[in-house]
């Protein structure tokens, strides 16, 4: 089996440097009359014109995001880190002048970890770097040890379903994107109870490796018995597939301390400013503010609450009062399952029809390419009108399709969803790691990011979106 | 501060196609007279274009790394993996029908790591993934808690002096090659010790990383309280770098059960091709079969014993006998500081004069460049026209330099020093960390590096090189 990941450095340099270049044109080419603060809404061309050259420069969303990230850390949702990211976001926005600031009661399910291990015991004694999955159960103190059962996904398991009896099945499946790891990360512990499996261990979700283990969620189907489920390197996922390909037996033995405690409240954190004409009418921004336990949730989705906040503040800083109200959310326990984003519809359920539009960022933070369009050809045609002001820094690409886990829920229910877009080669190499920390995150790209969703969020906020039809 | 490291995928498929392609170019190019066996040595060059076509098909080479690195796994030196694999080497060298195989005895240092843990304390609860460094002592079962001094370096560390003592000295110079972070690895617990320092941390000497630790040997200089030292990640590093210079205070508790047990003897493996005139004269290659005890050593230096074993068989399997003898020794304990490499020098005295030169190979197993030398000009120049039938593999790049650790000491005392070299951009990603994995490792890579060693070493062993001039 040869993995053909490997690593190397990225050459930011050009995309930076291009950027920052860019900001400077623009900044000196804009007429005077446009920078100078005119009615808002008399020319939304010079308005985004003027929007893009401040954005470029932003430096307050990076500078929020450093806090964040370094000073209150990985936010799992439930947890008390949680509590201190929600207080410092609240802090923040008000310290930022916005007309409202408030939270919104989230009942999110509350899961520790602890202490966790594990150790190859067979054909030698190596630790292994793990990460136990969200919402698993624990294993008993002394741990589970068995031999190991690789199979590439459910196919091969239920052809080999006598072997798995008493066993510790490895998800081995080959990277074909995301959802072709996650699938098993999700569902291979109850996958692999039905064959009478001890334990599931399953390859970090990532085609990218230094070592590293990456967590995310599981679930677990009712009625089936409830097995630890782990995530492993890909690195020794690999080698435990190589070794029993020759025949060699391997053991392992998994020892995870992790609970899953009583459900409690807590908050999504909103902010508004207010419309200056329409303020019943809301465009709705934001991202999620918790993260996993491990790394500090820079590119998920730290970066996402810089871009929605900070290009509210950017917009705020410029003095431009919108004609329609913006409201930021930053939502909690989207890792979890998204408990946030049904919050949010359950309180706003009445006021869905005021909603022009939901607009997410949840797919990191590095340079942004445009928006992904859950709505109408009429909504996407006037998205990419809206965003053809954004060609120059490449962030004018709009298609159809996903917008996001956390405006989902109105999304569902006919709110026209936006989904901000942005290069994402390197996200899953991150995503759910230790390795999503704020040293990953390029200060250009964070400010040309919030240079596009604040662009995007003025013109919408502005000149509306086309009628919904009624269903 | 901004790390401008990041991750991407390496794309080998230029690289490793180019090599396929060749290897059948080759394999049709060449006449039939030259690749049937004629009397050896009767044609340099059609030898060489031999070797080369078959090196480059080699999967021997592979397959026995393959094992190594997961049936043997992680070879501290003094443990018993080391044993297992000095077993496994001598066992594969027999079956490999060489004409000599046998073991000398070295007396290796013999450090454990045990379990050891690291928590970020305050501004908030983390765990931290660290790697003590080798050598290291201990701590007290509880760990040792205490404020971090964040440092660039020794100059920066003597000015603060007053502000070390009851700390733990975090050593965060910035990347600037692997030798300027290695300075701290190895001194940086005496000169911490020197200031009252509790412990030292070192960022892990690498410029990418995916939250990956980089263990490495230290050293305790004489008459300085010895004091624990372990790496943390260039993330965490970055990010308690951050955190301090915004003056939130950093805390850090920091377990290791690390200890240095006795001196153990161990082997050094060495196998012959006896020279069909000259038996007496000697070319020595090589490569050290220790690796650290975190992933299992494939770049270092698995590929290295890997290559020089895989190249001596390679010749043996095509019938070529060398005139002068082609001796491999796969050397213990380089990590630990070399130690194989002066056992060898201390048994082989008295025939350093008949060795005509030594070629080490421990710088990964990445495609080959060519050859790096220590000795006079007239070696070089020598060096260079043997290399020069493996430009059309680009390995025929031949400089003055450094050859290698474990050949040091005989270099040293004279013999003619050469340094398999190969493309270095990634070494120092998975080099001394759980990275280091067979999976990193391409087949087509190794084979080529295996068809540039075998061709020098056959070159030498043919023709010789400049008789050394007297001192």
């Amino acid at each position: 089996m040869q993995l053909v990941s490997s690593c190397c450095q990225t050459n930011h340099s050009l995309t930076t440097s291009g950027l920052a270049i860019l900001a400077f044109v623009l900044a000196s080419a804009i007429p005077v009359a446009a920078q100078a603060q005119g009615p808002p809404g008399e020319s939304l061309a010079s308005d985004q014109a003027r929007i893009i050259a401040a954005g470029l420069k932003d430096s307050w969303a990076y500078d929020w995001l450093e806090r964040l990230c370094d000073e209150i850390g990985p936010r799992l949702a439930g947890t008390s880190r949680m509590d201190a990211a929600i207080e410092y976001a609240t802090t923040t926005m008000r310290e930022a002048g916005f007309d409202k600031v408030w939270t919104e009661p989230v009942l999110v399910p509350h899961w520790e970890r602890g202490q966790e291990w594990a150790r190859l015991t067979a054909p030698f004694e190596q630790k292994l770097d793990i990460l136990g999955l969200g919402a698993s159960v624990g294993t008993p103190p002394e741990g589970i040890e068995a031999e190991v059962l690789v199979v590439s996904g459910d196919e091969e398991l239920s052809r080999r379903s006598a072997e798995a009896k008493g066993k510790i099945v490895l998800f081995f499946p080959q990277w074909q994107g995301y959802g072709s790891v996650v699938k098993y990360r999700g569902a291979g512990a109850s996958l692999a109870a039905k064959h009478g499996a001890l334990a599931a261990l399953v390859r970090s979700a990532t085609n990218v490796s230094l070592g590293t283990p990456h967590t995310g969620i599981m679930r677990y189907e009712d009625d089936i018995p409830q097995i630890p489920a782990a995530a492993v390197t890909v690195e020794d996922a690999a080698r435990m597939d190589r070794l029993t390909k020759r025949g060699v037996t391997v053991k392992v033995r998994l020892m995870m301390e992790a609970k899953n405690l009583d459900a409690r409240e807590q908050s999504n954190v909103i902010a508004e400013l207010a419309g200056r004409e329409l303020p019943d009418e809301i465009v709705l921004v934001g991202g999620h503010l918790d993260s996993w336990d491990v790394g500090t949730g820079a590119h998920d989705d730290g970066t996402g609450c810089a871009i929605m906040l900070g290009a509210v503040h950017l917009l705020h800083s410029l003095g431009l009062r919108p004609r329609r109200t913006i409201r930021v959310v930053l939502f909690d326990s989207e890792e979890q399952g998204g408990y946030g984003g049904r919050a949010y519809k359950e309180e706003h359920l009445g006021e869905l029809d005021d909603h022009v539009a939901a607009l997410e960022s949840d797919s990191g933070g590095f340079a942004p390419i445009g928006f992904s369009v859950h709505a109408d050809d009429t909504v996407i045609d006037r998205v990419k009108a809206y965003a053809a002001s954004l060609r120059a820094i490449g962030a004018d690409g709009v298609e159809e399709g996903w917008a996001g886990v956390d405006i989902g829920p109105i999304v569902e229910l006919g709110v026209p969803g936006i989904g901000h877009r942005v290069h994402g080669d390197h996200y899953f190499d991150v995503h759910h790691s230790p390795a999503d920390t704020f040293d990953k995150v390029i200060p250009e790209e964070l400010a040309a990011n919030v240079a596009a969703a604040a662009t995007l969020m003025w013109a919408i906020a502005e000149e509306g979106l086309p009628q919904r039809q009624p269903e």
